[in-house]
């Protein structure tokens, strides 16, 4: 399945028409997850059209309710444990590292959202006869939310790094050497600058260490021009992304804790817990691993390199824990397609070296001596 | 004129049908502000019933616009300073301290209103992907709104304090003697807690002390659920109410200055700049307003308390700059009549007492004697 596609106004063609413009295919999904889920069915059919058999035994899992939290799908897998029996568990739900550069993803964050909903008086009132005395729901919001980190951009809540995994240093390294270009990557975005936690390079902030953003905000007059109200409500939606090893329940109890502690008085609040998944990390010696690289070397003519990824794939810990099973993240996207953005696209030389690579990966796990 | 009626459906009887229950007439602009400037036309209609002229020159300012910022009556005043010329401003737009006890508003506070807006990336991210290395708006928007105001409720904005004219010792007593009920107060808001800054009481905060209240919040998603974006854009409507004589021209100028200098990197701002006015004060010893108290106790039966009010009527300042004269501000309505809300009413007794009054004031400010 797929984000919505508001704002709508800025999609340049229908989001549900799949367009071609150039050299990229435009519509939402196209990359994520639609348009990558597709190649692993089209290799398949490949094989069948010109071998008529699969050198592997291969079982699919399409799901449509990914981005909004696959409530089916875990109770699913677990109990259909036995017919899903698998060696390895193949995703394409990652990127590139950068055009012509493949990837396999071998490390994922988790993610822990919620929305704080702040109530105060029972109406909007009137700022001038009451703002002063009478607590403003909007401006406790911003104190809460800024609370959560602080001026180096570490994050508040108590006890919230106890269970990170640090980077190793052959992680580090292995980062340093992808060069990522800083300023190549503030271009694509358009900023003049970046932020983070202090310490740590841009990719480290966005593939190995948590984060907290804001997702949303709402509170009183959104129309045009001034109006005098003191809100009676104001809300946040706001996530943490997780890493390895930290536990997203045990952040909600924190939170939690932390937030009531800041509320000021006459505002009530209510701390809506979404969902959360613990981050991932697969191990980068199997012989899985070693059939996902010559699989990729063939297709796109380049060995790909390793890196992290800081968005959150929960199906990933669960066939950890269900199956047993680790997860090889075989990306042919790359990272300004648009995603959950107008404009979603996918290149479709990619597209194409994408199925290629699916293709020789099912020869090569056939040809893996299972352990 | 008035403020919308919505929501209609609220209304026990039609909002432009005048209705009678009880002791109350119930109407779109009852009190606020037909049914009181109403009760100046009729006292001077008995004048001329029964004595066949008035006791002073009277000149009627009615004007249709107040609710929707008077746009026109600005430039007007400033083009008819000639025609408008008096002594005395009188405007009934106030309330009495509480039923039966009649007061004259003798402090408004003025207001400076701003709209920041920040901009991030160039449009909304996945917040997995780009979260932790780009500067989020929406985050950087509640530290920026938050850093405003300290945890005593004291605005941080440099120098803002510095004109600020202290309440007397004869205001704050005068305020005591008042009694407000600080209980009924919040069970009519519905609210467990008041705050405020430290060391000023309820009526000083609402009236006599400056404010920063956020009126409004947007960023991001704001629908149902959660969407993981790293929003492009974060906006809050804000504003300070002023006191005498705090200039709101002065306090924009330190204001954006202060807000760059909190400004991340990768973010760009803009501070819109609504409308200011400052607060104003007249004088308690004229001989209009001692004509004006007589009026109010030959009518009421009772001496009119000295109360200020937290919101403006920026006429107010208009009348002392074009006409060089102060504004008796005194109101007929109660606190309770509903302005702005549905089933506005205003008391009849109330309504006939009013009329009384300004009978009485006419005569009054007859017989003062010009300086």
């Amino acid at each position: 399945d797929v984000q919505p596609v508001d704002p709508l106004d800025e999609w340049i063609s229908p989001p549900f028409e799949p367009t071609r413009r150039g050299e990229n295919l435009f519509a939402r999904g196209a990359t994520d997850d639609k348009g990558q889920m597709f190649t692993h069915i089209k290799s398949a059919e490949a094989w069948l059209k010109t071998e008529g058999k699969l050198p592997v035994n291969l079982k699919y899992i399409i799901e449509g309710e990914e981005e909004v939290s696959s409530t089916n799908l875990f109770p699913f897998i677990e109990r259909e444990r036995k017919k899903l029996a698998c060696d390895v568990a193949v995703i394409s739900d990652s990127s590139q590292f950068a055009a012509g550069r493949p990837a396999i993803t071998y490390g994922l964050r988790g993610i822990a959202y919620y929305e704080l909903r702040l109530t105060g008086p029972k109406q909007d009132l009137h700022s001038g006869t009451f703002g002063g005395a009478v607590t403003n729901p909007a401006g406790a919001l911003c104190r809460m939310i800024a609370a959560l980190v602080d001026k180096e951009g570490r994050i508040q809540v108590p006890g919230f790094y106890d269970d990170v995994v640090a980077l190793t240093e052959q992680e580090r390294q292995q980062f340093i050497s992808l060069a990522f270009d800083e300023a190549a990557f503030m271009r694509q975005i358009d900023v003049a600058g970046l932020s983070g936690e202090a310490g740590f390079s841009t990719l480290e902030r966005r593939w190995a260490r948590p984060t907290c953003d804001v997702n949303g905000l709402t509170s009183g007059y959104q129309g045009q021009g001034a109006k005098t109200v003191l809100p009676a409500r104001a809300s946040a939606k706001f996530s943490f992304r997780l890493v390895p090893n930290q536990d997203p329940k045990k952040i909600s109890g924190t939170l939690e804790r932390m937030l009531r502690g800041l509320l000021p008085p006459g505002i009530k609040m209510e701390l809506i817990d979404f969902h959360g998944a613990p981050g991932v990390v697969v191990p980068l010696d199997s012989p899985y691993m070693a059939a996902a690289i010559r699989a990729i070397e063939r297709s796109f003519g380049r060995k790909p390199v390793f890196m992290r990824e800081g968005g959150s794939i929960p199906i990933v810990t669960t066939f950890r824990e269900q199956l047993g099973v680790d997860t090889l993240l075989l990306g042919w996207g790359l990272d300004d397609d648009n995603a959950h953005s107008p404009n979603e696209k996918f290149n479709i030389a990619d597209f194409h070296r994408g199925i290629q690579a699916s293709a020789y990966l099912w020869a090569e796990l056939g040809a893996v001596k299972r352990p």
